[in-house]
């Protein structure tokens, strides 16, 4: 019998671009199903631009159905500016998480860069390799949000 | 003919609780619509807790139909990670907000208090008791998030 697959997300948020990425894990085996970049229109309000976040992380939950989701913690080191700003992209990411059903786990920096390249504090160029590589991808997922997502999505395998 | 009256919506929003306000204006009369608290259950995850206030603000909009809602700009003082909490309460309020097409307008904690007392320096005390006095309410409706969020619709009003 062979072993169930399963997908996981992993999501960077933000107000004006969330990265994705869905994997799918069997046993010790893990591949890309599919991995991009929410944009909202720089433009537009950050009610609208919330909106159309939520609803594409939406719209990718029903398609990919995953069993579970990753969030790389905040960093806390920002400006309260960044951070609420930050704190509305999260937000909504949990949102549509919730309203899936599907359970989340929240990982450190740390601990993703940990689990996708064995070193806590691995640099970003080494981790998006390392996901190149963990994913047989030739090369890495473009722009960098999306690999960041594939990134927490890995370490989500993981931890699971 | 009368002039129309019109319905707007204040927020005081959270990721626990979140405050609302719903005032009817009708020429330079106002009135006191209803008012009150949504409460995530504390022992919830953030997800689940966001999902309690989006939902309840959905309801509010539905039920009363607002032209237009206001939101005191947050705090910029706060630490990083009470900001990204923050955050995440007013994402889910900006949300729904969008998803109701409802206008949606900033103000500073000056401007409602000035709006509110005439004075932008105004202690929490005197706006409550002037949240009373123009909506003619005899006790300061509780907890202290309605009435934040009543001072926040009636500055809108003001500004309308």
């Amino acid at each position: 019998m062979s072993t169930p697959a399963r997908i996981l997300l992993g999501i960077d948020p933000g107000t004006r671009n969330a990265g994705w990425g869905v994997v799918e894990v069997r046993g010790t085996s893990m591949k890309l199903v599919a991995c991009g970049v929410l944009k909202a229109s720089p433009k537009a309000e950050i009610a609208q631009r919330l909106e159309t976040i939520f609803a594409g992380l939406e719209t990718l939950i029903v398609q990919h159905e995953p069993v579970a989701a990753a969030l790389e913690e905040t960093f806390a080191g920002v400006n309260p500016k960044s951070a609420i700003a930050m704190g509305e992209g999260r937000g909504v990411a949990l949102l549509a998480l919730a309203r899936g059903n599907v359970p989340l786990l929240e990982l450190s920096p740390a601990e993703i860069k940990k689990a996708v390249t064995g070193n806590g504090a691995a640099t970003k160029d080494l981790v998006a390799r390392m996901v190149c590589a963990r994913l047989n991808l030739t090369t890495t997922p473009e722009p960098q949000d999306a690999t960041d997502a594939l990134a927490a999505a890995i370490a989500l395998a993981h931890r699971m």
